[in-house]
């Protein structure tokens, strides 16, 4: 009989949660038992999993008793507060986070890029930012055939970055406009219904704002390398949950297109959406609800002998954030990476 | 008492039409006459300007006598029929359409960047495209400080881009998706209603289509140069009807931030809006019936030795159309050159 894990989701109730339930459930994980983990506000509330309504409990340090995996997504303050302590339990912490990402001692993981560095984890895994899993993946198996030296991207981000409250907002100001009354924005800062901003993370002394510098960051980290240039525009767009980027990436040789195309479509996690006659591309609505990052467009730049321009558009709740996590959760299963710190319980 | 023009709108119902009738009123425009020239399915509606019903006409050769200056926004084929027999009839026209805009013989002319093509006309004069116009205000007093090496463009462009329908039919889709009814296309060849997807004009041979050759072709001319590199992704976005853009530069020499900043503050038809404290940026609805190209978060490309990063937001039909129009049909009153090919009427 093959072993099975208690998984604990903290933070459930948000839009990763819920979709962290989902794929629990979907991909069949080897689930032992789950455990929802909330604030206090949401106790007494109760999640349907495969059919059973499991009770939401308030986290705390014995909440962590016997479990093997916390999946963490309940904000950078809450992983700080917690996720050492589920960790000191025993646990392994994959948290969606930006709490631990850049710490050296955490792996920063897609399982399609860097598999390899969960098996360094001291407890922490830390799962990247949702921009930064997208590019990833549809741009490591062009990198491993020919080194990426510049990247310029502009990314066109769905509310769900910001949650399911922006979600909701995005909607709720598009039937105010279109009945005749003023946006009001209360979860994001401008109204973005039927209009666009410049992402509203603080911004550095650059001028670069957090979201673009994750970026920048976990993406040199993720490639194990800090000789790529990256420089990114994110823009925040009225779509509900997919993000799109244009994304103009300069090698170090020429790169043809085609090959670019044939590495792409036989690569794990990222599928070719390219229908030149029909102009089909990928677009956000299909990307919604999908597991892969839809690749297409992808053209010799022509501005530059050694560039290729490539868009991509992904579910940022799905391969952005919990699936992600999830994927993570089944490498440390399959990788036996849980036991090293496994304490008897 | 000074000299007044007889002025014929070709395409006077459009989006772009309605925009030429709005600002020859309110910039004062030097008119004797305004004729308002459409299809013949038009023929029998008036629009107002000035408080008078002017009746819509059919257009025909003798529609054309004793027009000064033809402002023509009906698409490329009316105009290719249309404007040179209004230049035969004496009238210069200013063509809105893509048809004339890459000929020699024809100037293309943003009056903030190139008013001096303009005296060189043969009786057109090409209004360039949208993304291009806005594109070339804000870059030209960067360009002339130091040259622009390389251009990286994404862009968000509005659904006015698409014409009247296209506005009227995000706004539609958007109501029927908000009351969980499937979103229809008809003008678009996608749902764009909590979507986007890349521009839909055809594709050539490259990969790259129509709209962002237009960006490539366009600006050099504009600009009087063909080194500048330019490669463009250009996307359309949910928004009614301003158009945004991510410009990634790249100088032949560094540029601060804070002298590009300093030039745009003081250069014609741009205005910088940057509160980096409220992390306030251009955004589409801000653009909307301004006649300024909006530029802000102008930072030193952390990529690139010599780069400066832009983000950019115009209203696509002012002044990435009408209002363009308009300050060339003034330039050419202002410079006297409807004259030398004015026949006496």
């Amino acid at each position: 009989m093959s072993k099975s894990y208690n998984v604990a989701i903290l933070g459930a109730t948000g839009a990763v949660g819920t979709e962290l339930l989902e794929l629990l459930a979907n991909r069949n994980f080897p689930l032992a038992n789950l455990k929802l983990l909330a604030s206090e506000r949401s106790v007494g509330r109760t999640l349907s999993f495969k059919g059973e309504n499991l009770p939401i409990e308030a986290v705390s340090d014995r909440a962590f008793d016997g479990i093997d995996i916390v999946l963490a997504s309940a904000g950078g303050s809450t992983s700080k507060t917690w996720a050492g302590k589920a960790v000191e339990k025993g646990a392994v912490v994959i948290d969606n986070s930006s709490a631990f990402r850049m710490k050296e001692e955490v792996p920063l993981v897609v399982p399609e890029v860097n598999p390899q560095a969960a098996a360094h984890h001291q407890g922490i895994i830390a799962n990247p930012n949702c921009t930064t899993i997208l590019l990833s993946v549809a741009l490591w198996p062009l990198h491993q055939v020919r080194p990426i030296k510049r990247l310029v991207v502009a990314t066109y981000q769905s509310a769900s970055g910001a949650g399911a409250k922006a979600m909701a907002e995005v909607q709720t100001q598009s039937s105010a406009i279109l009945s005749g009354q003023p946006a009001v924005a209360e979860v994001l800062p401008y109204p973005l219904a039927f209009n666009l901003f410049p992402h509203n993370s603080p911004l550095n002394e650059q001028g670069y704002c957090e979201e673009e510098m994750k970026m920048v960051n976990e993406t040199r980290k993720i490639f194990g390398t800090q000789q790529i240039r990256i420089t990114a525009t994110c823009v925040r767009v009225p779509v509900l949950r997919a993000h799109s980027e244009a994304v103009n990436i300069e090698f170090e040789v020429p790169f043809s297109p085609e090959e670019a195309r044939e590495i792409i479509s036989r690569s794990p996690g990222v599928k070719l959406i390219e229908d030149w006659q029909a102009n089909h591309f990928p677009m956000p609505i299909e990307a919604t609800g999908r597991d892969e990052v839809l690749v297409g467009r992808i053209r010799q730049d022509i501005s530059h002998p050694c560039g290729l321009e490539l868009w991509l558009c992904g579910d940022q709740i799905r391969k952005g954030a919990a699936l992600n996590a999830v994927q993570i959760a089944e490498l440390l299963v399959e990788k036996n990476l849980l036991k090293p710190l496994a304490i008897s319980h």
